[in-house]
């Protein structure tokens, strides 16, 4: 459950994640470094999905019977990724992200950025 | 509130996400394709934090004070941008995520796959 | 100087990064995983100056006063990286590319797909 | 054949580039943004060939046999599409080369940087 002002809740993500690993004795394989290489692999393969795309299509591309499923897959593969590198480096990844959230609030008030790209993050 | 049988919740973050950007008027530029390429340049970001780390110091990443704040917040970023796009693809990212492992499951057996990283995806 | 069958020559580009990195002691930094890392920190970089144009305002990105610098720094570096990658690899990357191209032009035969993003790799 | 002070000659590659896509009517294809998330599904896959790996190994990547190939065609594909999305940006790749060479020269004095990570670029 989410503590009331939590914004996500990965807990048991990530202790699928980590009972995943032991049980193929795959903790050797989970450094930081090799996380970060995995983690990149995933996102490279998601750009595949949308590299030929046209704006229009792309946002069909999880109704479309030829790409529903993987970028469900690609998306999900991120994510894993992504919580099992903040695990091993012992970030708690929901107050890391309400860290940031409030750190972007500050940074970019809505009345002097609205409409604006430039202005924003990246 | 986790489902009972639910891998994730992320609800609260990506309604704050959406809310973020209507607030600016930054829906206009939350495209699929553009919010992959902001995704991809957070996952940038955060190897730029580990390009130049011998492997052992890698696993201080969060604890060093000169590289704690920063590290967290990327993983943030990254996951802002993966629960935004995952969000205008109209994605269920916790029900992706529990797909994901029972396929990953299936895929890679325990008593097959134990101790090999041939076997991991990738 | 190009052979005469040599797609590429980024000989004195690779001497020079290599006497670059012997005159400042880099070379222990320069391992093929470090490389590889810093190579997708530039694509990172280079992805966040496309992430908020449109497609139409793309093609102007190296005219336009406010980006041409930026990218063609950006472009020059994961050149850089990339040649540096290679050279540590020991790979003939002018072999590499004349090796590929043979590759794609039977994989991909011009009358079977033509017009076709779906025949494209990726 | 280069020019004396020409870093790089990738005028053959660039115009073989052109030719292949003109024969396959791809051009449509071959936008700005398209080729960048192609560049970077193409650096995905370079990790995915170094995500496991031990730092030692790594360095054999182009001479063992399970990954020679492999690694000298993904080289290849991400210099493919780095000089392709220089030539549809209309971007002196050498040129550029060549000015963020002096460029870093001038950042990173021998003297002032000399075996320190830290002091490099990123």
């Amino acid at each position: 459950m989410n503590a009331p002002d939590s914004m996500i809740d990965v807990t048991r993500l990530e202790q699928a994640l980590a009972q995943f690993a032991r049980d193929r004795d795959w903790d050797q394989f989970h450094s930081p470094r090799n996380l970060v290489m995995a983690l990149t692999g995933e996102v490279g393969e998601l750009n595949e999905l949308f590299q030929w795309l046209p704006e229009a299509a792309a946002w069909d591309v999880a109704r479309s019977p030829d790409t529903a499923q993987a970028v469900r897959d690609e998306l999900a593969d991120v994510l894993m990724y992504l919580v099992r590198l903040a695990s091993v480096l012992k970030v708690d990844l929901s107050q890391a992200v309400t860290d940031k959230l409030a750190k972007n609030a500050e940074k970019y008030p809505a009345d002097l950025v609205r409409g604006s790209s430039k202005k924003q993050g990246g």
